[in-house]
């Protein structure tokens, strides 16, 4: 690069970087401040809990999912129980106008199928009451149990025409089945039925899996989004998508790996259905799929080059903001976006837009 | 972005792309031409075979990897056991002056231990012959059986010290076990002793894998990143680079995500063992390890988004040129690389400057 380019380059990312600036300096220096219109943030990756849930789970699980004691998530808990004036605060503090709340992993997927419905309509229940009382802060998606998948699709039918849900949220596998079983075909006409997104989260490795995927200390940063993008990875392969042409399905953690992967994986179906000689049982490519009914979020991936290649591959109309509150902090995950260098568009879409077109959220 | 904004930006991107126009125009459109000095291409995972392997492998594998026949491959076949003037006129064609070879996946890691190491010996010749032939064309890693590790590192030893070898090549897992298992320590300490660098390549899934990872259409574009991916992480979480802080370690296909995850794997190893209250086991974080210790190379990757966000990540020094010939298409990789809006620093150590250094080629 000779030097006049390197200053046009230089020039042209401060002048892209000072877009931020304002806002950076409007929302996060000033707690409780209101949030300025065009920086609207919507974060769709939260969760809450009910402490029902975590009475029934510590009869039959001594540590959480990372070999933890429960003692240690006294403050996650506390977090997660708060529905209102506490979670609340903590959103003005950071300029978050409005989270998309989801049940803690893994949901009621670990429950018998009976206990599992009953506590899935009390969660929803619960939720549903938050998002009245605070309608322009909350909004949620359905918790179901897929143990049973005709109780399932019937509460994506409740969580839709009764409760004023969002979406819906399975946590990866059940059980070690994932969804791509026929098994669970009721779900996905559920949600195809009341065009309500599906939001893919992982789940702890299957059985199977586990012995490879137990890796200490990369639990979750490595092998959480082995589970989720091989699930996505299936249901892709399954034709999901070509028996439910407008399904929305949204993938945390800036989309496990499938934008990373999105080319090569094209040009590797092609190849190997080009040397088997045999008919690809898929009406489109991967990528087909992957940019029309696939969203990826930035929970706990809220970093520059990450968000730009995912920006770059997948469109800017399907990259969408979130935290992952309770378990990453949310003053760095706004410090992070506001940083970044998106054109005002990319910005509007990625912190709001997108969100409320994807969830159908209401826009004050 | 202002109007002001928008034109820097879009003058800035077309300075930078400028830059790699004439490298195109020159190479592309003229077979057989030298490759200009400033942007000698080295591409380091490049595939070769011997007709002795496939003789042996025929007899107890009656289909390929990816459930294809053999007759499928007759031209890949042509192409992997052309260690000559084929193979030399194919990189003429499209610019590449120098190919790293090494022997197709899944290497002799199939093969009994007693046959594995013989065709490895065999293998190494043969490559050592080519290589010492065509001295500027061709460099080579060595082949191994890990099933034997004894016997693996006095290959690496041979492979340094007799044949004039760049490095070491394993196909990931060897019957079912990853390298993280304190049986292949020797492999560790040949590497180590002998300064070569150990290209780590995808396998198939193993056993317990296979059936969640063999996906129809998607075996080698998302299951075998998942494998050689995997197998990085659980070698940085067993600590192999603290016991051998100078080894390195080359990924294919950009990295097999790792530079994906990078900082999402720090952040949650850190959360894990605070939330454990457990020491850590580790002397550095992950991205350490990654950013000192690991290489990635572009093979069957050559796409910008994911380009840009490696050398973004990883640093530019970390980043090298490769195809994957037979598999990936020599002139569609160049025209790639050569398209990417790199400055002449980043395109110089990517395609030439970075692997003369990891793999200690001769510069002419």
């Amino acid at each position: 690069m000779t030097m006049n380019r390197r200053v046009l380059m230089k020039m042209a990312v401060l002048a892209a970087g000072a877009s931020a600036l304002p806002a950076r300096a409007q929302t996060n220096s000033r707690p409780g401040q209101t949030v300025p219109k065009s920086y609207r943030r919507i974060a769709v990756e939260e969760s809450f809990s009910v402490p029902e849930y975590f009475e029934w789970r510590s009869k039959y699980v001594p540590t959480t999912t990372i070999g933890a004691p429960a003692s240690a998530f006294k403050d996650i808990y506390a977090r997660l129980f708060d529905l209102g004036s506490g979670r609340i605060a903590e959103m003005d503090a950071n300029g978050i106008a409005m989270q998309v709340l989801s049940m803690n992993a893994p949901g009621v997927q670990a429950m018998p199928p009976a206990d599992a419905a009953v506590m899935a309509r009390l969660v929803n229940d619960r939720l549903a009451a938050a998002i009245a009382a605070h309608p322009t802060r909350f909004a949620g998606l359905t918790t179901v149990g897929p143990q049973d998948p005709q109780t399932a699709a019937k509460e994506i039918e409740r969580g839709a025409q009764k409760l004023n849900m969002s979406g819906v949220l399975i946590n990866s596998h059940t059980n070690n089945e994932f969804l791509d079983d026929p098994k669970f075909l009721p779900i996905f006409e559920a949600l195809a039925a009341n065009d309500m997104p599906l939001y893919l989260h992982p789940n702890g490795p299957t059985a199977a899996m586990e012995d490879t995927l137990k890796i200490p200390g990369f639990t979750v940063g490595w092998s959480y989004g082995v589970d989720a993008g091989t699930h996505a990875v299936r249901l892709i392969a399954a034709g999901i998508f070509d028996r439910f042409p407008t399904l929305k399905l949204v993938l945390g953690h800036m989309g496990e790996a499938l934008p990373f992967w999105i080319s090569r994986m094209d040009n590797r179906f092609e190849w190997e259905y080009r040397m088997t000689g045999k008919s690809r049982p898929l009406k489109r490519l991967p990528s087909d799929y992957i940019r029309d009914n696939i969203y990826v979020t930035t929970s706990g991936m809220n970093y520059g080059p990450q968000t730009r290649m995912a920006l770059d591959v997948m469109g800017r109309e399907h990259v969408l903001f979130a935290i992952d509150y309770p378990y990453e902090d949310n003053r760095e995950a706004v410090a992070a976006i506001d940083a970044m260098p998106l054109s005002d568009l990319e910005r509007s879409l990625l912190c709001h837009g997108n969100s409320e077109r994807v969830f159908k959220l209401r826009k004050t």
